[in-house]
Formats: C-alpha cells, structure tokens, sequence
C-alpha cells in the first residue's frame, strides 16, 4: 500500500517512497556500495530471517525466476547457502562448477555468462579464483551478477552476514571494538569486513604475523598489531579468519602448530576480551589451530548464526537483485 | 481425523490413535528398529507406492522443507533414489559430494553437519565409508539423520524396500526360506537384511566362502552354508550380494571367474528352488558374476521391483522423519 | 476437442485433428523424423519462445513429471539448457555425470537406464561418446528418450535449434545457400543438420581439409569444398563447427594457427557472403580459431539467438514425448 500524500514533505512515511535498491544491478564489492543499500539489504534480509525460522520456510517471491551458481573456485558451503538462498524464493537454480565445467573450456567466462543469459538465466552467483571476475561479467551481461568470492579481493555477502550477527546480538556498530586475526594481505572476507565495519565507525584492529599483514593497511581506518593478546583487551567483537592450508601460504609462517601458537584463540586469551564479546568465523573452522574447541563451541561463538544468517541475507540480496525496483 | 472413542478397548480403530512414529528422530540402523516402526514405514510406503503409479507423482507433504543429501561415499543410484523420494514429496533438495566437498576438507563431519542444520536443513541423508558415521552425526544435530549406508555396518532402507518387495509378491515372512549369498562380511546390506529378516522369523541361510562369512554370524539367528547347490534347495527367496571389484576384496578368493564358478545364481542352480522363488539384487549388478543374464532377466527376478519400491520406502521414511508425528 | 466433420476436405480445420507427435516415442535422429513432425516441434517451440520472453517463465505442463540428464560425456552447456528446459516446464530433473557416476560403474548402460525407468522417470535425456547409445537406450526401455549427442553421429535437438532460428530471421529454406565449415566426419552437429537442412531443399556445401570431409558425403546432397573463400561467395547463412582439441584430431591438421589461416571466418572472408547472411555456431567458440572475435560479436551473428532458442526447442521436445498425445 502507497503511503498517504501529506502536505508536509517532513512525514517518514514520504521517505518510504523513495526506497529501494539503488545500487546498480549487481553486488560485486562492499567498498561501493552505501549505507542506505546495506540498511536496505538489513531490513530485507531481517523479513526473510523470519521466514527461515518457520517449518515452511519457502516463499513465491522468485517463482519462474532463474538463477545460475558458477563456482569455478569450489566452495560447497558458500555454494549450498546460496542454492538454498534460491530455493526457499522459489527460483529455479542451475548449478556449474569449475571442475566438471565443459562450458568454460575454451571458451572465456564472458561467453559463458553470456550464454547463461541467453537462457534467461535472472543472476549469476559467481565464485572464482582471480581478483575482478565478478566486474569482468558484469559488464559484459544485463543478467544481475552478485560476487561469491573473487580471488584476495571481495566477499560482500560474506561480511554482510556478519553485519547482521553482530547487530542481532544488540551490537551497536559506532565505536565498537573489533578485532580481526588471520591471513588479512590474502583474505576476501578481512577485505569486505575492513570496508564495511569502517563505514559504520567500528574501531578496528586487525591482527597477524607480519607477513600477513599488507603494507599501508592502516589508509583503510584500521589499526595493526602483530601480538594477539594485548590487541584481544576489551575486545567486543572477535573476527576469526580461517588458516588456508594451501601450499602457497606455508612460507607466510614456519608451521600450523607455530600459528596456533602465537595466533590460535584459546579460551584463556579469550578471557581478556569483553565479558559479552562476540566470536565470529566465516567457517570451515580449523579446530585447534586458528580457534580451539573450547573456543568454537563455548558461548561466546556466534558462527552458528552466522551460517543461519547467511541463509537470510542471501535470500534477500537474490531478491533485491532480481525482482527490479 | 481421530476415530471416536468406544466402549470397547477390542476396537481396532481405538489403536489408531496411538500409531505414529515412535524410534526418535534418525533411522540408523535396522536392529535397533521396533516392529511397530517398521510396519508404520511399509504402511506409509504402500499410501506412497500407490502414487508413484500415476503420471504426476507429485505430493505436497514436504513443501517448503529441506533435505541434504551428503554421500562423502559416492553412490549415485542410492543418491538418485533418495533425491527423487524427496522431490516426490515437494521438499527442497541439496546434493552435497565427498569428491566436490570442500566443506568437508579440513573441517569435522559434525561441524559440517551442524552448518546444514543451522541453514535449516530437517533432514540429512548421510552416505560415508566409515562405520558409525550417521550416529555421530545424529548425536551432533537436532535435525533428522538417515543412514544411507555406512561402511559394512548397516544400510537400513535397503533391508526395508526388500521386506515391501517379498510382502508384495505374497510371501509371509515367519518360516520364509531365504539364501543370501556373497560377501556377508563386509555387506551392509547383509547385514541390514538379516537384523530385518529374523525380527519377522524368516528362516535365513548365508552363503558365501569361509573368507566371507564373518565367524560366530550364527548368533544373529542364521544358518551358514559354503556351498551354494544344496543351501538354494526348496529356497524361498534368493538374495544376491554385490560383488565388489575394490582391490582389498581380491583376496578373498583366487579371481572372480572362480567366484562366478562357484557362487555365481545361473538358471540351472536356481532351478533347484522353489518353483515361485523371488530373485533379489540390490544393484548395481554384474551380470555373469553373482548373477546370470538369464536369472537377472528371469520370471523370478524383482530386482526392478526394488528399484521402484525403493522410491516409495525412502518417501516414507522421510515423511515420517520430517513431518513429526 | 475434435473438430467436427465437414462435407469439405479442404477445410483446414479438419487437418487439426490428425495433429500430433507421431515419431514414436524418442527422439534419436534428425534422418527418421518427417517434416510434419520437425513442424510440430517448431509450433511448439514457438509457443515456448514466448513464455521465456516473460519474467516469469515457468508454465506447469510437466508438473510431477520426471526427467533425467545422463550424460555419460561431460557438456555443462548442453545438460544446463536440458534442465532448465525440464525446470521451465516444472518436471523434477535429476542428473547423472559419467565423472561421479557409480551407477555406471561395473553395470551396463541398459541396466541403469532401466533402474532410472523403475525410479517412475518419464524421459532420460542421454549424450555419450559412442555413437548407437541413444539408440540402445530406446530400445531397452520403455520411457522416452533424447539423444543430446551420440559420439559423431547425430545431436538432433541442435539442429532443431539451428533451423528455428534460420526461420526466425526470415529466412525460407527452400534453395537457401548454407556453407558448413569444420570438420564434418567427426561432427554429429553437421550430420544432423545435414540431414535437416536437405529435407527442406537446401542448397547445402560443406566445407574443410580434406582430412575432414567424409567420402562419399554428396550423396547426402550436399556440395563440397575444401576452399573456404569461393564458397563464402553469396552464402545466405554460415554454420561454423567448434573445433575440438581432443588429441586424436590433432593430426586433422598441422596447426590450430594452420586451421585458422585456412578456415577461420573473418570478417574479411564473410564479406565474401551475402549481406543478409546469418552466422551461428553451436559453441563453446574457439574465438580466434574458427571464428575471429568481430565475427562472434558483429551484426551476422544469431550465435546467442541460438543458446536462446535451445531452450524454446528442448522444452518442445520435452513436452511432446512426455505429454503423450
């Protein structure tokens, strides 16, 4: 229902009018985009974590739409969350992966694209290994595409994610207290969390070994310290990135076992945190290496949410995207 | 609709109102498996075998629910089955593979259990190589867990479609001669079988070389024979094992020819049975090893029957699992 | 409805009723069909084209059905047009990888079909490297069947798709000037097409190295040429095979670069071609290879217009061999 005209320009309920998704036709980094989509994006998203909690959990809001996962990098987690993301707005969904891809052999991620939306395919989801495959088939479609992942670049649904656990836990974001602990020079989701916590003035500190860390990280508005401990006082929220164990990162430190030992969160160094403060890991966890069980399991650990979250914010991104404003 | 209360406690109808599923929220394995319970599934997959004969065998029970398949053990004959079951009944499916799983590299089982339940998942089939792997993950969720097959422990719908497949061609279990022949000792599906067989009083002979008969099998209740001519005589049912080609089975005996020359079903042997004996596989067969062309294609073979009421036995059980009673 | 009888043979209405899909019940080849069943699949396509232009492109004609992509030989784009094709109609689809595939593993391909046909599936959509597999299928089963490609046999829904987008830009068949270049002896695309194209009276020249042109291949009726400039001339529409990479066609040609200089289509060589002419190809493209990239992407080009109608054209197939008539 159509609010009202009012002769005063001052009624909120005139504003309303006016919302809607202005971001453009993708979601392809967190870095451009507005505090005004992002709260749009909240609310959406706040509706259809309503729905996920009911034992019905599909709505028609997508019917007769399609939706393409093109995970050229594997990720089964990301990638079930966003089919299921799909299912529960009723849109039909077409997987293709990397691996078992014919339809990128020879042939370029653009022409790929553009045959998926040849077929009407509504969205691409796209996850891929390089920095700026998301923009190279935005450009090239009128398809929506939203960004799983892109090489050290960005992952936006990934922080946007964590954007709603942290408020759903009555965070304010103005000031609060994060710390962020892992391989930051190589991490799409540190990237994506740097520019978004920043755009709401949380007081961030990320946290790694020196080789982690990329130099002049302090222009984005965060802080570094290479010692966990004293950077883990008054903590309130607590970022856990995951430890790849891909062949590449070994050199960045002498071992796994030397990593947990000067970065792994156990539940003593969590001790020094804020007695409400928040734990959160964008998962697969490495259990005894980047946080301990006790850790992961205990009732600071919020990652549960955050993988139910995710469920709802992709879902509302899909629709946001998909369903023109 | 609840049948009106009578006088009479004799009343058949009165014992309706306690029916329902009562072994808790998983289907783990057959032994554990009350007789009520397993006659609520065949009476579940008789309602459900019924549509599966219609040209849209579509029904809304599981609307809006969601169902992961996770075979980190691949199998996609049982996948396919459990997959169409689940749409048959209007849920959402997720198909998640060992080989393109990275949300099982690196992180537990039941962490990776955990996320599906907390994306809202109801229900996981679970296939996996090891022994116990479905009661972990039943222990480490609330959501419903199906054992799909797990290691050479148990495979409990396998045992359920062949009990509806012998009941459907007439047969009466108490007293019913049946031959199971092959690898008893690392057969899920044996073992499933037999658990299921001498609940209901079936008179079960195993057969197979001493390599393949696990010692002290006399104890579930079954006979043991190692030569396969006199052990199939006036046989009421005749099971087929499998022949697995996987290398550790070699051993077992001298080359498969010589397993084929002596346990091989050919339609000179099994014309030493019963005139109406039923012929089952659980598939995928070899033909010309355990079985004969002649045999697999017979009169007495309902190997495809299986298949079938294997649709309906996996809508029931997820029905019953799903939709709590 | 049947239409009433009339004293006139002439009224057209009365041709109405002897409508209907009357090739048997699969889809093998394009040289068994007759022109009144190629007409009835391009109404029904059309019909189909129609509803992929709107937002919501899903129509319930197969609801409850079941259809299954088999494809023992990996094509991401051919099986993704399948399903959607399958999903646009809403049947349930379920499909079946050679790669993961334990299905296919120790049992024949008869024997799995079979399994699928007593799993209630109405259709199985097959590609296989071996030519006759389709045909094997068809035979062994009583549920449709639609051959996706067998080895270099015939790919029949391509060229189905070809010729609805021929007609789509106007064009008539009857002495059309179509130049096929590539190489034809291992191309079912050329073969079914071939066999499509001379039905309607084409005038048809294929194309390419000797190596490549199959003997005796004018008895088809077609023309040949092993230069690709003179039969450019005056070409109203140009159908450009994919080149393959596979090793064993390596030795076809010197070079991908030689094959290129040759038999690539430039924008220089299609200036040779009609104005009006139309390019296609089946993709993926090799650009730079058979096709220069201004080609791919300039004003000739129905290339995406083909992806699109793939659809129309398999939901046609689909829905006549599921929906007996």
């Amino acid at each position: 229902m159509r609010p009202k005209k009012t002769s005063s320009s001052k009624t909120p309920a005139a504003d309303t009018s006016q919302e809607g998704w202005r971001a453009g036709k993708d979601l392809l980094t967190i870095k451009s985009l507005e505090i005004r989509d992002i709260e749009l994006i909240m609310g959406s998203a706040a509706t259809f974590h309503e729905v996920s909690g009911r034992a019905i959990k599909t709505v028609p809001a997508l019917r007769g739409r399609t939706i393409a996962n093109l995970f050229i990098e594997p990720s089964t987690r990301t990638r079930i969350s966003f089919e299921l993301a799909a299912k529960r707005l009723s849109a039909d969904v077409v997987n293709l992966s990397g691996a078992s891809s014919s339809i990128v052999k020879g042939e370029s991620l653009v022409d790929t694209a553009r045959a998926l939306e040849s077929m009407g395919v509504d969205l691409v989801v796209i996850r891929h290994s390089a920095a700026g495959a998301a923009h190279s088939l935005a450009r090239a479609i009128n398809a929506a595409v939203v960004n799983a992942g892109d090489g050290a670049h960005e992952h936006p649904t990934q922080a946007l994610l964590d954007l709603f656990t942290i408020r759903a836990h009555g965070k304010k974001l103005d000031g609060l207290r994060v710390v962020m602990i892992g391989d930051i020079s190589r991490s799409r989701v540190a990237r994506s969390n740097i520019h978004l916590l920043t755009k709401f003035n949380a007081n961030v500190c990320v946290v790694g070994p020196p080789t982690m860390i990329p130099p002049h990280i302090e222009q984005l508005g965060v802080s570094v310290s290479h010692h966990l401990e004293p950077a883990l006082k008054d903590a309130q929220v607590v970022m856990i990135l995951r430890v790849q164990h891909e062949r590449e990162q070994r050199s960045l430190y002498p071992s796994i076992q030397e990593y947990a030992r000067w970065y792994g969160v156990t539940k003593e160094r969590l001790a020094l945190a804020a007695s409400d403060v928040l734990v959160l890991h964008p998962g697969p966890m490495n259990r005894g290496v980047e946080i301990s069980t006790e850790v992961a399991d205990g009732l600071s650990s919020v990652i549960l949410d955050q993988v139910a979250n995710g469920i709802a914010i992709r879902m509302a991104v899909l629709y946001l995207l998909t369903v023109k404003q």
